[in-house]
């Protein structure tokens, strides 16, 4: 139907793609959420998987659908995903979750947080021999210190930095400054290395239909029929893509994706500065996917660094005086003053607008320009070997000439993004009725 | 006289560049500069400055001139240049040099060192308050161990792998693992920071007339003269780039630099998998270089490790039954042994043409392509600092328009380069006469 192998349909004058997010909903996120339901004359959305990073997984679910309501589009599926990455037990947002999408990760437009409480997660049960994620740092025995709760204390000498996570791993040698408490043993560790189970994922309701399958199953089936007529977008940890091909490997050599992680000729913008925070949450999980053959497209701090979204766009999306406008105008000054607080002078102009240049480039990839290398995420740090949660080019590909390339975006026209972004979500903000995809 | 900004001169059907090279004489910077001598219908040296780097600043001089003299050229100008790095008092090679270049920096084709032999060294006087680098790894207090000479005890618990030398510093902390001893206290600490003294760089003779300026000297007059007319080829630290535009700053906007160092998107060849051994060196010294404003092209890891000497090049060398074939060979045999035995997988097909590659790129710079990105040389290792040694992109530069952009190569031609390289130095062994550039 004049759709060719990108999912871009030239027919009628327009191209549309139909696009699956696997998202994390903080700040970002809900933005790329809203351009792309902005940009329904191009984009189909047809579903969505809400899962841990920015903010635990119900927090993505509860944002997710928030967007999706005022948007005007309950309809779109939303499936909650993976709670934690492949190589844990347990996930816990660090402080700098809340330090750049505010404690309900989208900047304090909801207030507090979603599912548990603070009170409730400080009392969470913890399985015996669990491995915890803090904020993407591991964490190997929070039985350690038996006398407290989840209470996270601030005790590493460099934390006073404003970027620093409440608690500091020193991926180095594995070990936590921080101390983190536990309340109630529990029963013993799960399977980490294997596939989701579906008692994970509870059913997804919500315009779902109430089908049993997971969002998983989702992305699986839509690789599976529609080949890359279909683009998987994910904006956060690549927990759910990787588990979609270890349970369906025969989906890797069709699957379109496009993804917001990772940096390859910047430095990183976790505390090591090396990491970037999608991948240093799943670094395992991201080597697999960036190895799976999959036709992937990286968009990460080497161009989302230079898409800065400045005030005068938050204030012009509040003067629509909609609800809409409100919302946007607030996750985005939030961004901005989080960002420029963390480092005035490369976020002098404003928010870096990760996850929404990764949704344009799904739908436009003339945004970037691209370099193809075998790329690799290193999971240890230490003599020879690198550092956990570093994209860099994986030397097998120098020397193999068909190992599985990413092509790694590396230019961008900034100007001509901002701009549109800017555009099309003010025209959203003003309620007008959006262009559908029939 | 037809030569545009580049040096090259397109006049009567043919090309020349004019070369200043900084080498640090072990195999590779060898081959680079009999790759030159063998270029002479291309290429003009016009003098070269040995450093340390790879051997000690009197074992790259004996290399040095050894070349000049097997290839023909015992005219071209040789000046010992800078000892150690801009940062330390004292600069000792490590055991990876001995691993890859040969006790003599040769492969063995001298056999023993050149300068001091290992006893002098183990019982060179050490100044008081020295900083010492260990193959670019800082020692802070030599003296911690009063017992014995300079002998370097391995005691790092990874250093087993036969990549490691012999000391370790954890470069987190600045902490070295193992133990160097020292003898003799001496005079005061040094200025690290001011220009090399003349007092430092001895009168150059060996075809350089008696001369009193320096190697600098001769880099910096030649730049005011030539400008971008000349090309200055750094396969060694950047320890002498830096000192010429730090007692010159005029030359740096004059400057065209051809480097080999660093890796932009692939992993590092230092023992933490980050930093590249020439720019580990003296990392202060690269970053001032990277923001100096000068035409710069660096050729690093991302190409050099695509450009592998395979032992047939050797072999053809050695069938030539000449001297400068059987020198060439054993370079080669040497070095490919020593590359396959760290990384079979990576060198399996041979050795890299690491200084080969940037000499190559000096005379024919559509060798490469280039990415255009401001580079920084990251000094410290720590929390929101990064690791020391490594080359990244400078964030600044991506909200900084005018900011000095380097351009990296990070695509080659690898067939047409080793292919050449080959036959041009099989044409030089069979000692032809040269074509000299008049």
């Amino acid at each position: 139907m004049g759709i060719d192998h990108t999912g871009i349909d030239h027919t009628a004058g327009r191209t549309h793609t139909r696009v699956i997010a696997c998202v994390d909903t903080g700040v970002d996120d809900a933005m790329a959420l809203a351009y792309l339901l902005a940009s329904a004359g191009e984009c189909e959305l047809v579903g969505v998987l809400a899962g841990y990073g920015n903010v635990d997984a119900a927090t993505a679910e509860r944002n997710t659908r928030l967007v999706l309501d005022l948007f005007g589009r309950p309809d779109i599926p939303v499936f909650r995903s993976s709670t934690r990455p492949s190589w844990a037990d347990v996930f816990v947002p660090d402080a700098g979750c809340a330090q750049f999408h505010g404690p309900d990760g989208l900047g304090g437009y909801v207030g507090g947080g979603a599912g548990e409480t603070a009170d409730e997660r400080r009392n969470r049960p913890v399985p015996d021999g669990a491995i915890v994620s803090v904020g993407g740092y591991r964490v190997d025995d929070p039985h350690a210190n038996p006398a407290g709760g989840w209470d996270i204390v601030r005790d590493h000498p460099q934390s006073a930095s404003p970027t620093a996570p409440d608690v500091m791993c020193d991926v180095r040698d594995a070990h936590c400054y921080g101390t983190l408490h536990r309340t109630v043993p529990s029963s013993g560790g799960q399977d980490k290395s294997g596939p989701l189970s579906p008692a994970e994922l509870p059913p997804a309701g919500h315009g779902s239909g109430g089908r049993e399958r997971d969002g998983v199953d989702l992305l699986i089936d839509a690789v599976r029929r529609y080949g890359r007529g279909v683009t998987v977008l994910a904006t956060g940890p690549l927990t759910d893509v990787d588990a979609a091909i270890r349970r369906a490997p025969d989906i890797a050599g069709k699957l379109r994706l496009v993804m917001m992680g990772g940096t390859l000729t910047q430095p990183g913008n976790c505390w090591d500065a090396v990491a970037e925070t999608n991948i240093i949450q799943d670094p395992e999980a991201a080597d697999r996917v960036f190895h799976s053959g999959a036709d992937m497209t990286m968009v990460g701090l080497d161009v989302t660094h230079q898409c800065l979204l400045p005030r005068s766009a938050a204030a012009r999306w509040r003067a629509t005086g909609t609800e809409r406008g409100r919302f946007l105008a607030r996750l985005a000054d939030f961004s901005i003053a989080a960002n420029r607080d963390a480092d005035p002078k490369l976020f002098a102009a404003g928010m870096p607008l990760h996850d929404p240049l990764a949704a344009a480039v799904a739908l436009d990839p003339t945004l970037v320009s691209t370099f193809d290398v075998a790329l690799r995420a290193e999971t240890a740090t230490g003599d020879f070997t690198g550092v956990r949660g570093r994209t860099t080019g994986d030397p097998v590909g120098l020397v193999t000439p068909d190992a599985p390339r990413v092509h790694v975006a590396l230019g961008v026209d900034a100007d001509r993004f901002v701009g549109e972004f800017t555009d099309r979500l003010a025209m959203a903000c003003a309620d007008r009725p959006f262009l559908r995809y029939i």
